[in-house]
């Protein structure tokens, strides 16, 4: 079941804001590290490289979770939770300079690294906000 | 083990800016949440409520991580990776008055919610950073 973003928050998704994503590492630990992200609708999806550890999170636990704050006012947030239900090659980095143009570098080059480059397509499941 | 906060990155904990504190969720999955901190040299501190959902998902499984960016410069970032190691009964939100003064809110009364606060105390067992 698919769960939509919240109309009066739709600029958190909209804007380039850096996302904190949450994934679980194969010991039962968890990790939190930023990530660009495009949001189609439906779908969150961004950028990644299969020799990471992330990748290697996702492959044992698909759980995911981003937190998407207002830099102008830390009070309005998003929690995206979700799964990690597809995970599609990008070996010319062809996602990666697209997502990099969103965040403001125009006509970026395919990273060195395109050759494992991944885009990950994750579920939302579910989202919260502030409640206060 | 304790490890220390890079020099160079810890004004990233001495300025009031929220953290993306990441938990894991009894079944597994994993939770992101902004959230007031502080840092004494040691140990990270935080101010929660035992009747909330990520209180129970510590008593569960105690591992903790916060993302903290630099707003000013979002590829300048600090993780902290550890667990809990203490929670300290806050009956008179005395904690959370002195927290909310870090962050800007002089004067604060104590909260409404005062007699379900604590003190979250967080070992510090690794930190990572930006390696581009």
């Amino acid at each position: 079941m698919t769960e939509k973003i919240p109309e009066d928050l739709l600029d958190l998704v909209e804007r380039p804001l850096f996302a904190s994503v949450g994934t679980i590492r194969p010991n039962s630990t968890v990790q939190v590290n930023p990530m660009w992200f495009v949001y189609d609708g439906e779908m969150v999806r961004l950028t990644h490289n299969r020799t990471r550890a992330k990748y290697r999170n996702l492959q044992l636990n698909p759980s995911m979770c981003l937190l998407i704050v207002d830099p102008d006012n830390p009070i309005r947030y998003l929690e995206i939770r979700g799964r990690l239900v597809e995970t599609t090659p990008d070996p010319e980095g062809e996602f990666f300079v697209k997502l990099a143009g969103r965040y403001g570098m125009q006509d970026a080059p395919p990273p060195p690294d395109k050759e494992d480059r991944v885009v990950l397509v994750m579920s939302i499941d579910r989202t919260t906000r502030f409640h206060g």
